[in-house]
Protein backbone atom coordinates (compact mmCIF):
# COMPACT_ATOMS: atom_id res chain seq x y z
CA UNK A 1 0.00 0.00 0.00
CA UNK A 2 0.96 3.34 -0.63
CA UNK A 3 2.51 5.56 2.41
CA UNK A 4 -0.05 8.10 3.74
CA UNK A 5 1.20 10.45 6.07
CA UNK A 6 -0.54 13.31 7.58
CA UNK A 7 0.84 16.33 9.51
CA UNK A 8 -0.94 17.68 13.04
CA UNK A 9 0.29 21.23 14.39
CA UNK A 10 -1.61 21.42 17.63
CA UNK A 11 -1.29 24.58 19.59
CA UNK A 12 -1.39 24.85 23.11
CA UNK A 13 -2.11 27.71 26.02
CA UNK A 14 1.02 27.40 27.98
CA UNK A 15 4.60 29.04 26.95
CA UNK A 16 6.26 29.25 29.29
CA UNK A 17 6.57 25.62 31.10
CA UNK A 18 9.03 23.36 29.87
CA UNK A 19 7.51 20.73 31.75
CA UNK A 20 4.27 20.95 30.51
CA UNK A 21 4.99 20.91 26.74
CA UNK A 22 7.36 17.78 27.41
CA UNK A 23 4.51 16.21 28.57
CA UNK A 24 2.74 16.71 25.49
CA UNK A 25 5.33 15.93 23.42
CA UNK A 26 5.65 12.73 24.87
CA UNK A 27 2.17 11.55 24.53
CA UNK A 28 2.64 12.27 20.77
CA UNK A 29 5.42 10.35 20.55
CA UNK A 30 3.99 7.00 22.54
CA UNK A 31 1.19 7.30 19.85
CA UNK A 32 3.89 6.39 16.96
CA UNK A 33 4.45 10.02 15.80
CA UNK A 34 7.67 11.95 14.79
CA UNK A 35 7.53 14.88 16.66
CA UNK A 36 9.59 17.68 13.79
CA UNK A 37 9.31 20.41 15.99
CA UNK A 38 8.07 21.81 19.46
CA UNK A 39 8.48 25.00 20.69
CA UNK A 40 6.86 27.91 23.23
CA UNK A 41 6.78 31.35 22.81
CA UNK A 42 6.73 32.88 26.29
CA UNK A 43 5.64 36.18 25.29
CA UNK A 44 2.46 34.87 23.49
CA UNK A 45 2.53 32.45 26.10
CA UNK A 46 1.41 29.69 24.11
CA UNK A 47 3.53 26.54 22.65
CA UNK A 48 3.04 24.89 18.90
CA UNK A 49 3.82 21.15 18.04
CA UNK A 50 4.79 20.04 14.15
CA UNK A 51 4.48 16.08 14.30
CA UNK A 52 3.84 13.88 10.93
CA UNK A 53 2.45 10.27 11.04
CA UNK A 54 0.13 7.50 9.50
CA UNK A 55 -3.15 8.61 9.81
CA UNK A 56 -4.78 6.64 12.60
CA UNK A 57 -1.59 7.40 14.86
CA UNK A 58 -1.62 10.85 14.52
CA UNK A 59 -5.46 10.93 14.99
CA UNK A 60 -4.81 9.29 18.63
CA UNK A 61 -1.72 11.30 19.30
CA UNK A 62 -4.34 14.40 18.65
CA UNK A 63 -6.29 12.63 20.96
CA UNK A 64 -3.99 11.99 23.68
CA UNK A 65 -2.27 15.70 23.23
CA UNK A 66 -5.74 17.19 24.05
CA UNK A 67 -6.28 14.85 26.91
CA UNK A 68 -2.49 15.52 28.25
CA UNK A 69 -3.04 19.85 28.02
CA UNK A 70 -6.36 19.49 29.37
CA UNK A 71 -4.71 17.59 32.87
CA UNK A 72 -2.30 20.13 32.74
CA UNK A 73 -2.92 23.27 31.78
CA UNK A 74 -6.16 25.82 33.58
CA UNK A 75 -7.38 28.38 31.18
CA UNK A 76 -8.51 30.83 34.24
CA UNK A 77 -4.88 31.09 34.75
CA UNK A 78 -3.66 31.79 31.73
CA UNK A 79 -2.51 35.13 30.39
CA UNK A 80 -1.04 35.67 26.93
CA UNK A 81 -1.26 37.86 23.65
CA UNK A 82 -2.22 35.67 21.35
CA UNK A 83 -6.23 35.07 20.86
CA UNK A 84 -7.15 31.48 22.35
CA UNK A 85 -10.00 29.74 23.67
CA UNK A 86 -8.66 26.63 25.24
CA UNK A 87 -5.93 24.72 26.67
CA UNK A 88 -5.40 22.55 23.27
CA UNK A 89 -6.65 25.84 21.51
CA UNK A 90 -6.30 24.51 17.92
CA UNK A 91 -5.93 20.98 16.14
CA UNK A 92 -5.34 21.47 11.82
CA UNK A 93 -5.07 18.49 9.89
CA UNK A 94 -3.10 18.43 6.78
CA UNK A 95 -2.98 15.95 4.23
CA UNK A 96 0.57 15.14 3.20
CA UNK A 97 1.61 11.80 1.51
CA UNK A 98 -1.28 9.59 0.10
CA UNK A 99 -4.15 11.16 1.45
CA UNK A 100 -7.05 13.33 0.55
CA UNK A 101 -8.39 16.51 2.27
CA UNK A 102 -11.33 14.41 2.76
CA UNK A 103 -9.35 11.92 4.52
CA UNK A 104 -8.22 14.76 6.64
CA UNK A 105 -11.96 16.45 6.84
CA UNK A 106 -13.12 12.56 8.61
CA UNK A 107 -9.97 13.03 10.90
CA UNK A 108 -11.28 16.04 12.46
CA UNK A 109 -14.58 14.89 12.64
CA UNK A 110 -13.96 11.56 14.61
CA UNK A 111 -11.00 13.79 17.16
CA UNK A 112 -13.29 16.30 17.35
CA UNK A 113 -16.48 14.05 18.40
CA UNK A 114 -13.81 11.96 21.07
CA UNK A 115 -12.58 15.32 22.48
CA UNK A 116 -16.45 16.40 23.11
CA UNK A 117 -17.64 13.02 24.25
CA UNK A 118 -14.35 11.84 26.42
CA UNK A 119 -12.99 14.48 27.35
CA UNK A 120 -16.51 17.11 27.84
CA UNK A 121 -14.90 19.84 26.18
CA UNK A 122 -16.26 21.52 23.63
CA UNK A 123 -15.12 21.64 19.96
CA UNK A 124 -15.59 24.05 16.99
CA UNK A 125 -14.57 22.55 13.41
CA UNK A 126 -13.15 24.90 11.12
CA UNK A 127 -11.43 25.49 8.02
CA UNK A 128 -11.91 22.54 5.42
CA UNK A 129 -13.51 20.84 8.41
CA UNK A 130 -16.35 23.46 8.86
CA UNK A 131 -19.51 22.76 8.91
CA UNK A 132 -21.00 25.83 8.84
CA UNK A 133 -19.94 28.94 6.53
CA UNK A 134 -19.30 31.45 9.67
CA UNK A 135 -16.75 28.71 10.90
CA UNK A 136 -14.45 28.54 8.15
CA UNK A 137 -12.70 31.19 9.92
CA UNK A 138 -10.57 31.07 12.89
CA UNK A 139 -10.59 34.48 13.79
CA UNK A 140 -14.71 33.52 13.66
CA UNK A 141 -14.72 30.63 15.78
CA UNK A 142 -12.45 32.47 18.19
CA UNK A 143 -14.56 35.57 18.80
CA UNK A 144 -13.94 36.82 22.14
CA UNK A 145 -11.85 34.22 23.03
CA UNK A 146 -11.94 32.26 26.36
CA UNK A 147 -13.47 34.85 28.70
CA UNK A 148 -15.92 35.17 26.22
CA UNK A 149 -17.10 32.47 24.65
CA UNK A 150 -17.50 31.45 28.27
CA UNK A 151 -21.08 33.13 28.72
CA UNK A 152 -21.63 33.08 24.73
CA UNK A 153 -21.52 29.11 23.84
CA UNK A 154 -24.58 29.32 26.41
CA UNK A 155 -26.51 32.07 25.56
CA UNK A 156 -25.70 32.89 21.35
CA UNK A 157 -27.54 29.82 19.36
CA UNK A 158 -24.37 30.31 16.36
CA UNK A 159 -21.54 29.61 19.23
CA UNK A 160 -23.26 26.25 19.89
CA UNK A 161 -19.94 23.66 19.64
CA UNK A 162 -20.52 20.99 16.49
CA UNK A 163 -19.43 18.63 19.15
CA UNK A 164 -19.52 18.01 23.18
CA UNK A 165 -21.16 20.21 25.74
CA UNK A 166 -23.07 23.58 25.25
CA UNK A 167 -20.87 24.76 28.28
CA UNK A 168 -16.47 25.25 28.61
CA UNK A 169 -15.19 22.93 30.04
CA UNK A 170 -13.82 24.42 33.49
CA UNK A 171 -10.15 24.61 33.20
CA UNK A 172 -9.80 23.22 29.11
CA UNK A 173 -12.17 26.10 27.70
CA UNK A 174 -12.94 24.80 24.11
CA UNK A 175 -10.95 23.31 21.08
CA UNK A 176 -11.22 23.90 17.27
CA UNK A 177 -10.36 21.37 14.92
CA UNK A 178 -9.51 21.73 11.48
CA UNK A 179 -8.31 20.01 8.24
CA UNK A 180 -6.43 22.37 5.97
CA UNK A 181 -3.71 22.57 2.86
CA UNK A 182 0.05 22.68 3.67
CA UNK A 183 0.45 26.69 4.67
CA UNK A 184 3.84 28.28 4.90
CA UNK A 185 4.64 30.03 7.93
CA UNK A 186 7.52 32.50 7.12
CA UNK A 187 9.18 35.38 8.72
CA UNK A 188 10.94 38.06 7.04
CA UNK A 189 13.34 39.80 9.86
CA UNK A 190 14.35 43.75 9.34
CA UNK A 191 17.25 46.01 10.54
CA UNK A 192 15.10 48.25 12.07
CA UNK A 193 14.04 48.50 15.44
CA UNK A 194 10.95 50.22 14.93
CA UNK A 195 7.66 47.72 14.61
CA UNK A 196 5.58 50.61 12.77
CA UNK A 197 7.57 49.75 9.35
CA UNK A 198 6.96 46.01 9.83
CA UNK A 199 3.49 46.15 11.04
CA UNK A 200 3.04 49.08 7.78
CA UNK A 201 4.67 46.22 5.11
CA UNK A 202 2.68 43.61 6.71
CA UNK A 203 -0.66 45.75 5.88
CA UNK A 204 0.89 46.20 2.18
CA UNK A 205 1.04 42.66 1.71
CA UNK A 206 -1.78 40.83 3.26
CA UNK A 207 -5.08 39.74 1.33
CA UNK A 208 -7.33 41.36 3.98
CA UNK A 209 -5.59 44.97 3.09
CA UNK A 210 -5.84 44.60 0.07
CA UNK A 211 -2.41 42.76 -0.82
CA UNK A 212 -1.57 39.72 -2.30
CA UNK A 213 -3.77 37.15 -2.37
CA UNK A 214 -3.73 33.76 0.17
CA UNK A 215 -1.38 36.06 2.49
CA UNK A 216 -1.94 36.84 5.98
CA UNK A 217 0.51 38.83 7.38
CA UNK A 218 1.52 41.15 11.07
CA UNK A 219 4.38 43.53 12.04
CA UNK A 220 5.80 42.04 15.40
CA UNK A 221 8.96 43.12 17.51
CA UNK A 222 11.36 40.01 18.11
CA UNK A 223 12.07 39.41 21.58
CA UNK A 224 15.08 37.94 21.32
CA UNK A 225 17.09 40.76 18.92
CA UNK A 226 14.31 43.34 19.15
CA UNK A 227 14.21 43.96 15.77
CA UNK A 228 10.97 44.43 13.45
CA UNK A 229 9.29 40.97 11.88
CA UNK A 230 6.84 40.65 8.96
CA UNK A 231 5.60 37.50 10.40
CA UNK A 232 3.29 35.63 7.73
CA UNK A 233 1.41 32.92 6.96
CA UNK A 234 1.23 31.97 2.55
CA UNK A 235 -1.99 29.95 2.29
CA UNK A 236 -1.75 28.74 -1.19
CA UNK A 237 2.75 29.17 -2.56
CA UNK A 238 1.01 28.21 -6.01
CA UNK A 239 -0.87 31.23 -6.39
CA UNK A 240 1.65 33.94 -4.49
CA UNK A 241 4.85 32.96 -4.04
CA UNK A 242 7.51 32.87 -1.41
CA UNK A 243 10.01 34.97 -4.10
CA UNK A 244 7.28 37.13 -5.16
CA UNK A 245 6.47 37.64 -1.41
CA UNK A 246 9.90 38.07 -0.57
CA UNK A 247 10.61 40.36 -3.68
CA UNK A 248 7.60 42.70 -2.63
CA UNK A 249 8.98 42.80 1.06
CA UNK A 250 12.48 44.05 0.43
CA UNK A 251 10.90 46.71 -2.38
CA UNK A 252 8.77 47.79 0.47
CA UNK A 253 11.71 47.76 3.36
CA UNK A 254 13.41 49.94 0.79
CA UNK A 255 11.21 52.73 0.06
CA UNK A 256 11.42 53.27 4.00
CA UNK A 257 15.29 52.93 4.44
CA UNK A 258 15.21 49.69 5.66
CA UNK A 259 16.62 46.21 4.52
CA UNK A 260 15.75 42.96 5.43
CA UNK A 261 18.28 40.91 7.68
CA UNK A 262 17.68 36.97 7.15
CA UNK A 263 14.44 35.01 7.28
CA UNK A 264 13.18 32.01 8.59
CA UNK A 265 10.44 29.04 7.89
CA UNK A 266 8.04 27.64 10.68
CA UNK A 267 7.60 24.06 10.49
CA UNK A 268 7.07 22.20 7.27
CA UNK A 269 7.76 23.53 3.43
CA UNK A 270 6.62 21.42 0.62
CA UNK A 271 9.56 21.46 -1.83
CA UNK A 272 7.91 23.18 -4.69
CA UNK A 273 7.60 26.08 -2.76
CA UNK A 274 11.63 26.08 -2.58
CA UNK A 275 12.39 24.83 -6.06
CA UNK A 276 10.33 28.08 -7.35
CA UNK A 277 12.39 30.58 -5.62
CA UNK A 278 15.66 29.31 -6.97
CA UNK A 279 13.96 29.08 -10.53
CA UNK A 280 12.89 32.49 -10.24
CA UNK A 281 16.43 33.47 -9.29
CA UNK A 282 18.36 32.06 -11.54
CA UNK A 283 15.20 32.53 -14.66
CA UNK A 284 15.84 28.94 -15.18
CA UNK A 285 13.75 27.59 -18.24
CA UNK A 286 13.29 24.36 -19.65
CA UNK A 287 14.11 22.36 -15.71
CA UNK A 288 11.93 19.91 -14.34
CA UNK A 289 12.20 18.05 -10.99
CA UNK A 290 12.87 14.75 -13.06
CA UNK A 291 16.32 16.28 -13.28
CA UNK A 292 16.74 16.53 -9.75
CA UNK A 293 19.55 13.77 -8.82
CA UNK A 294 18.07 12.70 -4.97
CA UNK A 295 15.04 12.57 -6.47
CA UNK A 296 15.21 9.68 -8.90
CA UNK A 297 14.60 6.30 -7.71
CA UNK B 1 19.41 -2.31 3.06
CA UNK B 2 19.98 1.76 1.72
CA UNK B 3 19.33 2.20 -1.44
CA UNK B 4 22.39 2.62 -3.48
CA UNK B 5 22.69 4.61 -6.58
CA UNK B 6 25.42 5.67 -8.94
CA UNK B 7 25.37 8.04 -12.09
CA UNK B 8 27.34 7.08 -14.98
CA UNK B 9 28.05 9.44 -18.43
CA UNK B 10 29.66 7.67 -20.88
CA UNK B 11 30.45 9.38 -24.11
CA UNK B 12 31.04 7.81 -27.40
CA UNK B 13 32.44 8.59 -30.51
CA UNK B 14 29.59 8.95 -32.83
CA UNK B 15 27.11 11.88 -33.13
CA UNK B 16 25.17 11.30 -36.79
CA UNK B 17 24.35 7.34 -36.54
CA UNK B 18 21.15 7.27 -33.98
CA UNK B 19 21.39 3.40 -34.73
CA UNK B 20 24.70 3.31 -32.75
CA UNK B 21 23.26 5.47 -30.09
CA UNK B 22 19.95 2.98 -29.67
CA UNK B 23 21.96 -0.81 -29.70
CA UNK B 24 24.68 1.11 -26.90
CA UNK B 25 21.20 2.68 -24.95
CA UNK B 26 19.37 -0.96 -25.45
CA UNK B 27 22.31 -2.83 -23.87
CA UNK B 28 22.50 -0.24 -20.78
CA UNK B 29 18.44 -1.05 -20.24
CA UNK B 30 19.38 -4.44 -20.48
CA UNK B 31 21.68 -4.42 -17.47
CA UNK B 32 18.71 -3.09 -15.24
CA UNK B 33 19.88 0.66 -15.77
CA UNK B 34 17.37 3.53 -16.03
CA UNK B 35 18.74 5.86 -19.07
CA UNK B 36 17.72 9.48 -17.54
CA UNK B 37 19.18 11.35 -21.30
CA UNK B 38 20.73 10.23 -24.54
CA UNK B 39 21.60 13.13 -26.65
CA UNK B 40 23.74 13.18 -30.17
CA UNK B 41 25.45 16.34 -30.97
CA UNK B 42 26.50 15.73 -35.40
CA UNK B 43 28.78 19.11 -34.71
CA UNK B 44 30.93 17.19 -32.26
CA UNK B 45 30.12 13.76 -33.68
CA UNK B 46 29.47 12.51 -30.13
CA UNK B 47 27.28 11.17 -28.10
CA UNK B 48 26.22 11.35 -24.28
CA UNK B 49 24.70 9.01 -22.06
CA UNK B 50 23.17 9.35 -18.74
CA UNK B 51 22.08 6.53 -16.21
CA UNK B 52 21.66 5.18 -13.24
CA UNK B 53 21.10 2.50 -11.03
CA UNK B 54 22.63 0.33 -8.67
CA UNK B 55 26.38 -0.18 -8.09
CA UNK B 56 26.66 -3.74 -9.61
CA UNK B 57 24.02 -2.99 -12.80
CA UNK B 58 26.05 0.52 -13.52
CA UNK B 59 28.93 -1.35 -13.46
CA UNK B 60 27.86 -4.15 -15.97
CA UNK B 61 26.15 -1.61 -18.00
CA UNK B 62 29.23 0.42 -18.29
CA UNK B 63 31.25 -2.84 -19.76
CA UNK B 64 28.46 -3.90 -22.02
CA UNK B 65 28.12 -0.42 -23.84
CA UNK B 66 31.87 0.07 -24.13
CA UNK B 67 31.52 -3.91 -25.90
CA UNK B 68 29.23 -2.87 -27.89
CA UNK B 69 30.41 0.77 -28.67
CA UNK B 70 33.62 -1.12 -29.90
CA UNK B 71 31.84 -3.44 -32.40
CA UNK B 72 29.92 -0.52 -33.64
CA UNK B 73 32.22 2.41 -33.97
CA UNK B 74 35.71 2.92 -36.03
CA UNK B 75 37.91 5.61 -34.88
CA UNK B 76 40.08 5.65 -38.14
CA UNK B 77 36.88 6.79 -39.59
CA UNK B 78 35.64 9.60 -36.96
CA UNK B 79 36.09 12.91 -37.12
CA UNK B 80 34.85 15.80 -34.58
CA UNK B 81 35.20 18.79 -33.06
CA UNK B 82 35.49 17.28 -29.12
CA UNK B 83 38.86 15.84 -28.08
CA UNK B 84 38.44 12.45 -28.24
CA UNK B 85 40.63 8.75 -27.69
CA UNK B 86 38.25 6.40 -28.40
CA UNK B 87 34.66 4.83 -29.86
CA UNK B 88 34.14 5.05 -25.76
CA UNK B 89 35.21 8.01 -25.14
CA UNK B 90 35.12 8.68 -21.05
CA UNK B 91 33.12 6.48 -18.05
CA UNK B 92 32.45 8.46 -15.27
CA UNK B 93 31.22 6.90 -12.22
CA UNK B 94 29.18 9.34 -9.58
CA UNK B 95 27.91 8.40 -6.27
CA UNK B 96 24.47 9.60 -5.37
CA UNK B 97 23.02 7.82 -2.93
CA UNK B 98 24.24 5.34 -0.19
CA UNK B 99 27.58 5.34 -1.78
CA UNK B 100 30.65 7.07 -1.58
CA UNK B 101 33.65 8.19 -3.78
CA UNK B 102 35.85 5.36 -2.93
CA UNK B 103 32.95 3.13 -4.01
CA UNK B 104 32.72 4.90 -7.37
CA UNK B 105 36.92 4.54 -7.43
CA UNK B 106 37.06 0.49 -6.79
CA UNK B 107 33.89 0.50 -9.70
CA UNK B 108 36.16 2.64 -12.19
CA UNK B 109 38.94 0.08 -11.30
CA UNK B 110 37.45 -2.67 -12.02
CA UNK B 111 35.63 -1.47 -15.03
CA UNK B 112 38.87 -0.44 -16.53
CA UNK B 113 40.38 -3.82 -15.76
CA UNK B 114 37.65 -5.67 -17.38
CA UNK B 115 37.53 -3.40 -20.37
CA UNK B 116 41.14 -3.45 -20.73
CA UNK B 117 41.47 -7.76 -20.16
CA UNK B 118 38.32 -9.06 -21.54
CA UNK B 119 37.88 -6.28 -24.70
CA UNK B 120 41.54 -5.34 -25.48
CA UNK B 121 41.21 -1.77 -24.93
CA UNK B 122 43.65 0.24 -23.48
CA UNK B 123 42.22 2.05 -20.32
CA UNK B 124 43.34 5.43 -18.34
CA UNK B 125 42.03 6.40 -15.16
CA UNK B 126 41.68 10.13 -14.10
CA UNK B 127 39.73 12.31 -11.67
CA UNK B 128 39.31 10.41 -8.58
CA UNK B 129 40.22 7.07 -10.03
CA UNK B 130 43.31 8.75 -11.31
CA UNK B 131 46.54 6.53 -10.63
CA UNK B 132 49.19 9.27 -11.00
CA UNK B 133 48.82 13.28 -10.69
CA UNK B 134 49.49 13.60 -14.12
CA UNK B 135 46.49 11.40 -15.17
CA UNK B 136 43.77 13.73 -12.51
CA UNK B 137 42.87 16.16 -15.83
CA UNK B 138 41.31 14.71 -18.38
CA UNK B 139 42.88 16.96 -21.38
CA UNK B 140 46.50 15.35 -19.87
CA UNK B 141 45.09 12.11 -20.60
CA UNK B 142 43.48 12.85 -23.85
CA UNK B 143 46.68 14.98 -25.07
CA UNK B 144 47.75 14.37 -28.92
CA UNK B 145 43.94 12.49 -29.16
CA UNK B 146 43.45 8.90 -30.77
CA UNK B 147 45.81 9.95 -33.46
CA UNK B 148 48.59 11.07 -32.10
CA UNK B 149 48.23 8.29 -28.85
CA UNK B 150 48.69 5.39 -31.36
CA UNK B 151 52.10 6.33 -31.25
CA UNK B 152 53.07 7.61 -28.02
CA UNK B 153 51.52 4.97 -25.94
CA UNK B 154 54.02 2.82 -27.61
CA UNK B 155 57.20 4.89 -27.30
CA UNK B 156 56.88 6.89 -24.15
CA UNK B 157 56.53 5.58 -21.26
CA UNK B 158 54.47 8.08 -19.13
CA UNK B 159 51.29 7.30 -21.93
CA UNK B 160 51.41 3.55 -20.76
CA UNK B 161 47.63 2.74 -19.98
CA UNK B 162 46.40 1.53 -16.34
CA UNK B 163 44.68 -1.18 -18.06
CA UNK B 164 44.75 -3.46 -21.34
CA UNK B 165 47.50 -3.32 -23.78
CA UNK B 166 50.09 -1.87 -24.87
CA UNK B 167 48.91 -0.38 -27.79
CA UNK B 168 45.52 1.35 -28.53
CA UNK B 169 42.33 -1.30 -29.72
CA UNK B 170 42.48 -1.67 -34.18
CA UNK B 171 39.14 0.40 -34.07
CA UNK B 172 37.97 1.28 -30.80
CA UNK B 173 41.25 3.34 -29.82
CA UNK B 174 41.64 3.74 -25.73
CA UNK B 175 39.20 4.51 -22.72
CA UNK B 176 39.26 7.27 -19.84
CA UNK B 177 37.52 5.57 -16.88
CA UNK B 178 36.69 7.74 -13.59
CA UNK B 179 35.17 8.34 -10.39
CA UNK B 180 34.01 11.98 -9.99
CA UNK B 181 31.74 13.78 -7.72
CA UNK B 182 28.52 15.22 -9.43
CA UNK B 183 29.34 17.91 -11.91
CA UNK B 184 26.41 20.71 -12.51
CA UNK B 185 26.29 21.68 -16.22
CA UNK B 186 24.87 25.38 -16.44
CA UNK B 187 24.49 28.20 -18.75
CA UNK B 188 23.76 31.22 -18.60
CA UNK B 189 22.18 33.15 -21.84
CA UNK B 190 23.04 36.92 -22.29
CA UNK B 191 21.13 39.72 -24.47
CA UNK B 192 23.55 40.21 -26.47
CA UNK B 193 24.61 38.84 -30.40
CA UNK B 194 28.65 40.03 -29.04
CA UNK B 195 30.03 36.43 -28.13
CA UNK B 196 33.28 38.25 -27.38
CA UNK B 197 30.95 39.49 -23.75
CA UNK B 198 30.53 36.04 -23.40
CA UNK B 199 34.29 34.76 -23.71
CA UNK B 200 35.27 38.16 -21.38
CA UNK B 201 32.77 37.21 -18.68
CA UNK B 202 33.83 33.47 -18.91
CA UNK B 203 37.40 34.73 -18.73
CA UNK B 204 36.87 36.30 -15.57
CA UNK B 205 34.90 33.06 -13.60
CA UNK B 206 37.19 30.30 -14.77
CA UNK B 207 39.24 28.65 -12.32
CA UNK B 208 41.94 28.21 -15.23
CA UNK B 209 42.25 32.22 -15.92
CA UNK B 210 42.50 32.77 -11.78
CA UNK B 211 38.92 32.91 -10.98
CA UNK B 212 36.44 30.95 -9.09
CA UNK B 213 37.65 27.84 -7.92
CA UNK B 214 35.97 24.61 -9.69
CA UNK B 215 34.68 26.47 -12.33
CA UNK B 216 35.09 26.09 -16.28
CA UNK B 217 33.82 28.53 -18.38
CA UNK B 218 33.63 29.67 -22.15
CA UNK B 219 31.92 32.19 -23.91
CA UNK B 220 29.71 30.39 -26.90
CA UNK B 221 27.17 31.53 -29.83
CA UNK B 222 23.87 29.96 -29.50
CA UNK B 223 22.92 28.30 -32.76
CA UNK B 224 19.24 28.68 -32.50
CA UNK B 225 18.66 32.47 -30.92
CA UNK B 226 22.16 34.09 -31.93
CA UNK B 227 23.07 34.94 -28.40
CA UNK B 228 26.11 35.19 -26.46
CA UNK B 229 26.24 32.29 -24.07
CA UNK B 230 27.95 31.55 -20.90
CA UNK B 231 28.19 27.80 -20.44
CA UNK B 232 29.76 26.24 -17.54
CA UNK B 233 30.74 23.23 -15.29
CA UNK B 234 30.66 23.72 -11.74
CA UNK B 235 32.81 20.64 -10.19
CA UNK B 236 32.25 21.21 -6.89
CA UNK B 237 29.03 23.44 -5.95
CA UNK B 238 29.55 23.18 -2.35
CA UNK B 239 32.93 25.78 -2.55
CA UNK B 240 31.57 27.60 -5.87
CA UNK B 241 27.71 27.48 -5.51
CA UNK B 242 25.22 27.62 -8.37
CA UNK B 243 24.50 31.50 -6.48
CA UNK B 244 27.69 32.93 -6.16
CA UNK B 245 28.56 31.56 -9.91
CA UNK B 246 25.37 33.79 -11.27
CA UNK B 247 25.27 36.87 -9.00
CA UNK B 248 29.40 37.37 -10.52
CA UNK B 249 27.63 37.05 -13.85
CA UNK B 250 25.26 38.83 -13.59
CA UNK B 251 27.41 41.51 -12.40
CA UNK B 252 29.88 41.60 -15.30
CA UNK B 253 27.40 41.17 -17.58
CA UNK B 254 26.32 44.62 -15.91
CA UNK B 255 29.52 46.27 -15.91
CA UNK B 256 29.40 45.56 -19.76
CA UNK B 257 26.07 46.90 -20.11
CA UNK B 258 23.86 43.41 -20.67
CA UNK B 259 21.63 41.24 -19.04
CA UNK B 260 20.98 37.87 -18.51
CA UNK B 261 18.24 37.00 -20.48
CA UNK B 262 18.17 33.26 -18.56
CA UNK B 263 19.83 30.16 -17.62
CA UNK B 264 19.54 26.21 -18.40
CA UNK B 265 20.49 23.02 -16.58
CA UNK B 266 21.74 20.63 -18.51
CA UNK B 267 21.92 16.34 -17.31
CA UNK B 268 21.07 16.11 -13.92
CA UNK B 269 21.58 18.57 -10.60
CA UNK B 270 21.95 17.89 -6.82
CA UNK B 271 18.76 18.85 -4.68
CA UNK B 272 21.14 21.01 -2.68
CA UNK B 273 22.55 22.89 -5.06
CA UNK B 274 19.22 24.23 -5.92
CA UNK B 275 18.25 24.71 -2.38
CA UNK B 276 21.44 26.73 -1.47
CA UNK B 277 20.26 29.05 -4.08
CA UNK B 278 16.88 29.34 -2.47
CA UNK B 279 18.12 29.92 0.76
CA UNK B 280 20.71 32.28 -0.23
CA UNK B 281 17.72 34.14 -1.99
CA UNK B 282 15.39 34.16 1.14
CA UNK B 283 18.58 34.87 3.43
CA UNK B 284 16.84 31.75 5.05
CA UNK B 285 18.63 30.74 8.59
CA UNK B 286 18.12 28.07 11.10
CA UNK B 287 16.36 25.63 8.27
CA UNK B 288 17.27 22.05 7.67
CA UNK B 289 16.48 19.62 4.96
CA UNK B 290 14.42 17.50 7.42
CA UNK B 291 11.44 20.44 7.47
CA UNK B 292 10.76 19.68 3.80
CA UNK B 293 7.48 18.24 3.61
CA UNK B 294 8.35 15.66 0.59
CA UNK B 295 11.74 14.51 2.04
CA UNK B 296 9.53 13.06 5.01
CA UNK B 297 9.67 9.54 5.00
Amino acid sequence: MEQQVVECIPNFSEGKDQSVLDAIVGVIKESGCNVLDASMDPSHNRSVVTFVGAPDDVEEAAFAAAKKASELIDMEKHHGEHPRIGATDVIPFVPILGVTMEDCVEMAKRTGKRIGDELGIPVYLYAKAAARPDRVRLPDVRRGEYEGLKEAIKTDPDRKPDFGPGELHPTAGATAVAARPPLIAFNVNLNTTNVKIARAIARRIRESSGGLPHVQAMGVTMEDTGLAQVTMNLLDYRVTSMEFVFSKIEEEAARRGVEIVNSELIGLVPLDALLDVAFARLKLEGFSRQRILDLIT
